[in-house]
């Protein structure tokens, strides 16, 4: 199974395609998608829709992972969020792909990270369990760090209903 | 000018299309956008995106007229309107109209209501201004509200352009 992971920003949206084989994770490709800064809220939106699409495109992924909702940020981050998050989830559900969302604490506590761990922490555990000799961007490791969640969660829950 | 007025919601998204013949705000057609009950956020945000292409399509806005940022809602209430407006946004800049953003209060003070008026007030207030039999439903008149809001301002920045 590919996991397309996705960690939305309006100016910085990191995504990072893993699989999982024989119980280690398979990093197949990562990145940024930066938009201009300065730019329009919009246009930025139409890049990392334009963005997603063209990496659905090109690495079939079977699922997609992105972070679930913050309760605790402010009103205008969230709102901001909201809106990269809404062209994420969009450019998803339009290929039929099944989403996994997982709250910031899942995503840490999974990758072996206490719950106040900071994006140098989740980068370098990132890296660990990939067994990669050079750390991803920051924005991409949190996307990779959904992944795994994904991952890790799939693979307990198929465990899960094996032993029932 | 033709101006597609939205009005985003993750349940509901309201549309009016609207222009300004000899001062008179001339009302081209407008509705709600009903997500299915219960679907996931998601699909929602897939079917509010095909409408609004839909509409954009059928109707050939010149410009679409959206309401700003929320600065007091939630942090939950905003994110989650944050996804309907993001897809709005998109659908909006990928046909590169341009967009005006009014504040909720510009919109009540432009359509005659107070700054705490409720919709049903603007129903009302658009309903007059409109000339029209029949109410709106309250999200079309919400959004025939920020349509007429943008030929307002319009109308007043060329009549100062022309003034200078």
């Amino acid at each position: 199974m590919l996991v397309l992971g996705i960690d939305p920003g309006s100016n910085h949206t990191g995504w990072a395609v893993l699989s999982q084989v024989a119980g280690r994770y398979v990093l197949h490709d990562a990145g940024v998608l930066r938009a201009k800064a300065g730019q329009d809220l919009a246009l930025r939106l139409v890049f990392i829709h334009a963005g997603l699409l063209e990496l659905i495109g090109r690495y079939q992924p079977d699922q997609v992972a992105i972070e679930a909702i913050f309760k605790h940020r402010s009103a205008e981050s969230a709102l901001r969020l909201g809106h990269a998050r809404g062209v994420a989830l969009l450019a998803a559900a339009s290929h039929d792909l099944p989403i996994g969302e997982y709250n910031p604490m899942t995503v840490k506590r999974t990758v072996g990270g206490h719950g106040a761990a900071g994006k140098a922490e989740i980068q370098r555990l990132v890296q660990r369990l990939l067994g990669a000799d050079r750390p991803l961007p920051q924005d991409a490791a949190d996307a990779a760090a959904i992944a795994i969640t994904h991952l890790a969660q799939s693979r307990f829950q198929a465990l899960a209903k094996a032993a029932r």
